[in-house]
């Protein structure tokens, strides 16, 4: 067992603020683990009348609501959320006084239109608190036993989405990420891995870069594939992989097999067995 | 605070992985605010009969242990821990079939020197598990109400250590940051920002860049001085900011002006009072 009682707890998170009638929480569920949820996370999830949330939140943190659960932007019957819909749903919500907790998925400010949602509650004078969440770009490369960062390897990482690849004018100038020559996570790059390795590769980057897609990072259904930066669009359009999917470009890759290596007697001891 | 001790609470709890003898959690302890520990590293401090903690860890995180509490590297009365000390000494101790948490500052693989400890622990057949945290180049923005990606400003970020900023062989090729034109968080930039913005600037991006530095991030004693890339180095020295800082430059440091000029009457309710 865990080793936490639940009078640790309870003493734990009376320590934490408060949520207030009328307040919302816009709070950071984590890469999908329930391990790990932060304590003011939780503490939002004990004390919300209501809990907002993605679509994509694991069943068993949306469990440890004591409120009600309400999908996001789902009002109108649409098949996908509008966040101009959200933003006034949580304005409303708020103003009957319920105490309201937003629950996006990893942290909200990192590609999760956190700030839309901030700045709305604060022009409409809402009162409003932001819990960061682990975000799946760095645990889910801890859960495939990738070190973000590992000295004499790299000294930066690039966190960056993978929407917009082709030709939007905010894009991003994937030659320039070439030539930095350090690694890359990719947020959402599933749709566009293909362009955007290409793009990469056309920079300057080795086509031979060690590369990795995890799915479902922190879950059960993990699965890890590894591969380089060539080869990866393909091998992942000939996998089963699904959505959600980080993906990884850079030597910090090629430690998952080292580490691997020394250790063929322990893997079963990780959070998370590598896929 | 909510009736925490409800039975979906308990089996998600009871779920937690348990801490077996002879086994090493390398643990993040999050930015520094206690709320932002994960379960499952509170998990880790009930269970560990030692906690082996480097000395930037909250004191109030510290008291949430259970066991003996271990300074990290400090065996030979050394001014600062050598990380071959620290390794070393993890090995011992998980041969003393003790259960033992390693806990570090923010995530212990971005920029934490996490992968030198496992693999450490692996080469000598130590079963480990990596237990990820918050890690305070993004929760202390959130914390300075800097988002760290917004529509429209941004579509990457970049996470870089400013040590080995002046010509060390594997050094970040600073004009290539320049020119991706995306905003970066140096970790531990305090001695350097001086070199690396001057670089920058070389580089190309424009010295009017806003800027801003945030101590003590999540704590009650954090403080955020916001300024440009031109002038953050004589500011800050101009100032009382000290270690732990955290230093983001790019277009994203504008929203927190943005941001604060919507909220006048709601500012004391944020998760951290703006410096």
């Amino acid at each position: 067992m865990g080793g936490i009682t639940g009078s640790v707890l309870e003493t734990v998170l009376g320590a934490l603020p408060a949520m207030r009638p009328g307040e919302v929480w816009l709070a950071g569920a984590g890469p999908g683990d329930p391990a790990l949820l932060t304590l003011q996370a939780l503490a939002g999830l004990r004390q919300a009348e209501l809990v907002v949330h993605d679509a994509l939140i694991d069943p068993r943190i949306l469990a440890l609501a004591s409120g009600a659960l309400v999908p996001a932007g789902k009002r109108g019957g649409q098949p996908a959320a509008h966040q101009g819909d959200i933003n006034d749903e949580l304005i409303r919500l708020a103003r009957t006084g319920a105490r309201v907790l937003r629950l996006k998925g990893g942290d909200p400010f990192v590609f999760g239109r956190g700030m839309d949602e901030v700045a709305a509650l604060a022009a409409a004078g809402i009162a409003f608190r932001i819990v960061p969440g682990v975000t799946a770009g760095l645990a889910g490369l801890t859960a495939a036993l990738i070190p973000a960062t590992a000295r004499g390897v790299n000294r930066a990482l690039l966190l960056a989405t993978g929407h917009g690849a082709d030709g939007a004018a905010d894009a991003l100038d994937w030659a320039a990420v070439a030539r930095l020559g350090q690694p890359v996570v990719l947020y959402m790059g599933l749709a566009r891995i293909g362009a955007i390795a290409d793009a990469l590769v056309a920079g300057g980057m080795p086509a031979t870069t060690p590369a990795a897609a995890i799915a479902s990072a922190t879950l059960p259904a993990q699965r890890v594939l590894v591969s380089t930066l060539g080869a990866l669009a393909a091998e992942i359009a000939a996998s089963e992989l699904a959505a959600p999917v980080i993906v990884v470009i850079g030597e910090i890759v090629r430690l998952r097999a080292e580490l691997l290596a020394l250790m063929p007697a322990i893997t079963a001891e990780l959070a998370w067995q590598p896929g």
